[in-house]
């Protein structure tokens, strides 16, 4: 069933899919702001189950692809050196990034504002520090250093409707196409990874 | 066996790796003489059959994946726009591009700087114009144009040694862990993709 007030909310902005298991999804995120700020348009926060798109496309998570996989650890370094942010690789990747996802659909509902500043943080941690942010725990303290109410997402976590929302999104956005994250559609228009970003601007600067 | 000379001649080049039915490869191509001028590095082009190398890796031509594929062609268009050089699809991809490559080094042991702008016009025909270079005949008709004795360089297409050079490149491109087109080498530090040419640039000159 379409939302009506989604809909509207959506057209105009550059919405941004991701997940929080992917490394290059998280260099995107730290250049959200700028983008917002330097193109006028608002970005909508969008995470989905990446594994689902990518069992479609039969594409491999590229950390562990053969060759690919050390290119991508030592592009991601570099990468994150020339945008001027934090990057640690983590424990294990990717992980399943249920909690995380679910938690930002949960305060979506409630706080727009407090979600994405939840999914920032919950970026950080994962790859700017290094951490492992697919336990709910984790999430939760994360949360609670924001002032959210921990136990209230702990609960929301596990809410069937906040399950069935993450569901919806990743769907809508395979939908739409979305095969990769990060993915950015503005206008209709797709732009897929976070080197398509300098693209995206100048599509919208320059028409 | 190394090739001491051909050794020297990398010694603080770009090497440019690529196979001649990538369209990231041609965008990249075009990108090369002014990446050279504007860092002061000599470019090295060394043409490889990739399917050997994406064999190793799993991967799967980019444009005959599902969803990927689609979008590809429209990221290639929009990409060559904003770099301002004409962009056609092939009526197939991607080609078998052993006559092209073959050719090249034919040409490269005669004349280096020729062998670069028949790269050039074979890149230009095939994704400037969506022209079949696929065939050797077309090759030698391209060669011809430029003025190359297009009869010696079908007979060097189907010699020996050439094939021989051929595999050895794209053997020692894999050896050096080339997985992708294009793909760049410069001072050991590897850039996959045309989108990594800004990076590529800013490493060189920013250290």
């Amino acid at each position: 069933m379409q939302n009506p007030q989604r809909e509207t909310a959506e057209e105009g902005a550059i919405l941004f899919y991701f997940d929080f298991a992917s490394p290059y999804a998280y260099l995107a995120s730290t250049q959200m702001d700028g983008l917002a700020e330097r193109t006028g348009r608002r970005v909508v926060w969008r995470p989905m189950m990446l594994g689902a798109a990518m069992k479609l496309t039969g594409a491999q998570p590229l950390v562990l692809m053969p060759m690919r996989g050390d290119y991508a650890r030592h592009d991601l370094k570099r990468f994150a050196a020339f945008l001027g942010v934090p990057f640690e690789m983590p424990p294990r990747m990717p992980i399943r990034s249920l909690a995380p996802a679910r938690a930002f659909y949960w305060l979506r509902d409630r706080d727009g504002g407090k979600a994405v500043e939840l999914a920032k943080a919950l970026f950080v941690a994962h790859f700017g520090r290094g951490e492992d942010i697919e336990p709910a725990a984790k999430v939760a303290e994360i949360a609670r250093s924001l002032g959210i109410d921990d136990a209230a997402l702990l609960a929301g976590i596990e809410d069937p409707a906040i399950k069935e929302t993450l569901k919806r999104e990743t769907d809508g956005a395979i939908g739409r196409g979305v095969f990769g994250a990060p993915f950015f559609l503005v206008d209709g228009e797709p732009f897929w990874g976070a080197d398509r970003l300098p693209h995206l601007e100048r599509w919208l600067l320059e028409g």
